[in-house]
């Protein structure tokens, strides 16, 4: 979420990669340009502190910069239940290391958000498709509502080695690992300002409630957290053996 | 949430106050009778297991039998931000032990929720009351938004012990004391059955967001989850000093 | 809308058809059972009132009856952008008179409605099967956003003979042939009572809004109002060329 | 709704005003500035059409040129039903002649709307305020939902001279007299654009539906419609005798 997310992965994000052996990473770069989208710039920034992939949300096309790239760059996906002919994709196979590849989807809920395909159905479908390559495979769900997100998670459980939720900017404590061996998180929670609401500055969000008027919202300053699961996947069979919550506060 | 919660708490909450040396029990009830709303028996039951106070939500009035009860019944609050004359009442003012009073607040968030009053000017002003008996306040926030939860923690820090979502069914991670000495959490989660969605079967929900056609929904069996917050407050500021997420599966 | 919806085209409606000497008649019937959903017994009173066709809308499903019969009635249709293997068909072909035939699509709006699959692409992909066999096409567009329901309406202008929305129950005064011969009405209103709340009782509807508890909703009684239009197609080419709004009070 | 909506009441108002002598006009004018909010300017240009005063909507504060003026403008109220210290006011009374005054009332509906205060409860407490000075009372309820609209006209009926409902920008074929005396309906409409949707430009909207991503809005151009209706209310009682729609397209 903006700058102070973007800084405390630039300063920190490299260590955890080394103390935990981290094979590839993946981070919701919706809010990465000053809250709103992301630029080819800032997507840059993330790669260099040592993200592999980014994946997105309704905030996607907010920046308009997007548009100039997103089919250019192999790196970054969007909700694939957007209808057929938008720009960039919503799953991408990616070739970690020597014959061992992995899947990612993007795919957005649909209460209390846009009006997108159905994305228990598209997913199934997109899941088949990659199955055939490779059986490991990441859902970023991207939805409001806790009862789709757990929905989807019950739903893939046994297709894909993790469902993660992203959105609400809030980190669940729900992680576990579903009977079928998929690894699951309501959400993984935001990288961003921690004195903020949802990354934003306080005073604007609240005065926009009580007022209902309009309000300027600023990425906000200071000491910032850092919200991320790991999670440990049988490279053979694409289960998912844990998943561990690690995050910072500096 | 239904049974699964019920029996849970009957037989280790008492062993949790034993541990923790807990003075005072709030569990929000919305969903105490079978997923839908509260009855007589079903509040008794629950003070049974060592419930002291029960808060509600949007599904208050889901089960009739409220109407019956609610008005004499001191250990049960509403959203306060109904309309004048809704039966209930929105705050009560509890003696735990000689001389120590706690205020309790329900408060309705609105988005995505029902239209209800202004959630930050009520609870301001029922602060304002309150706060001239006691300075022990927690306000149980029932919201669905993430933004509209942290917002009233923000807003209400330092005017209150502590602000806690419940909703989601989901608990968060981000418990904390925010600078003015209010323990917040966006989230306390639910008391219910660990495999289900939302503490419903899973299969009903599934079917209903991928067919969209009318499904039952169940209360889910089998090895439960207790959600919980512990706080500890000092009594004479009112300030919080700490919060712990507790939580057990068996 | 329930009991007196059916009785004012009980003895009105076959006046009115012979009066204007109208070829073919189509009802919203969701409403038709007490003011949820439908039965095989209401259906058949409706067709012995005159009416040809119902299509249905979001309250569909709300009467079970509907599962029993649907996929056997070839004159009712519900909305088509349900996902595929919903019970029923979202279009149909009608032969009215010798080598006379007309296409009718229902279909449904998502904005403030249901997560359906996309209106517009959807209805345009049947267009195209329909229009192989004839081009006299009628849109039930049943939808609740003005902007929806006219954004379909020049969607498909030219493409078929009518887009005649649905669902507000209360008729707009906006009828016109749009420029490329498609007659359009943003919503054809309401045959029920005159003196209620979309045809339910007052007192129940007002209470809901200002208390915002649970209320009960009737079918009101007394004087009715039917609501219609009647839209002249060429045969050969299926454009409207007229359009009008015929009503009764009584 | 911006440019050809002020067009057209330039050329037309003030002979409709003759025709009919028409005593007051009142016209809502969210949209009147490009078609998002008003300007001084804007405000102007309609009073010198013979508009006699403005009502506003969940648009009213899309042009911040609406903070420097709406304190000083007895002529432009916004809704009611914002909460206490928003800029402006929700109620004004005006002097059309001698010994004559009307009260006009905005307020805003919930459903599908802003998180305000309840319409009812605020529009009833302003209309006893109001009653004491003038029993004629025009009540602009500004919602999205044909039921909130419809409950609000029986809610009032008999306390004010009309409640004319606006937003969707589609005129509804419902007007009537309450049996209390008081005229309604369920939306006045536009004065805009005619081929358009809503009066913004057709391709753009339709483009948001199918694709989901941003588009531009722009004001349609080319041939205007003009929507209004002319209300008679008895001077001394405030009963309205009569409801009329009165439509231009030029
Ligand atoms: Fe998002
Ligand atoms: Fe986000
Ligand atoms: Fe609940
Ligand atoms: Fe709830
Ligand atoms: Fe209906
Ligand atoms: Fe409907
Ligand atoms: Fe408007
Ligand atoms: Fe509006």
């Amino acid at each position: 979420m903006g700058r102070p997310g973007r800084n405390i992965l630039k300063e920190n994000l490299k260590n955890i990669i080394e103390e935990y052996t981290v094979d590839f990473v993946i981070a919701n770069g919706e809010n990465a340009a000053g809250g709103n989208g992301i630029t080819k710039k800032v997507a840059e920034e993330l790669f260099e502190t040592g993200v592999n992939f980014l994946t997105m949300g309704n905030h996607v096309w907010d920046n308009k910069d997007i548009f100039t790239f997103i089919d250019n760059e192999e790196r970054i996906i969007r909700p694939l239940n957007y209808p057929p002919g938008t720009p960039g994709k919503g799953s991408k196979i990616i070739e970690i290391k020597n014959n061992l590849k992995i899947g990612i989807i993007n795919i957005s809920g649909r209460t209390y958000m846009q009006n997108l395909d159905c994305p228990f159905r598209t997913c199934i479908e997109e899941i088949e498709k990659i199955s055939s390559i490779t059986n490991i495979i990441i859902v970023d769900f991207h939805a409001e509502a806790t009862s789709e997100k757990q929905a989807m998670g019950w739903y893939l459980d046994g297709k894909v080695s993790a469902v993660i939720g992203t959105h609400t900017h809030v980190q669940t404590a729900d992680e576990r690992i579903l009977p079928g061996g998929t690894a699951y998180i309501t959400d993984v929670g935001m990288t961003g300002a921690f004195n903020s609401i949802l990354g934003v500055e306080v005073e604007g969000v609240i005065k926009k409630f009580i007022t209902q008027l309009p309000a300027r919202f600023d990425v906000a300053k200071g000491i910032a957290q850092l919200n991320s699961v790991l999670i440990e996947i049988e490279e053979n069979t694409g289960r998912a053996t844990s998943i561990n919550r690690i995050n910072l506060l500096k």
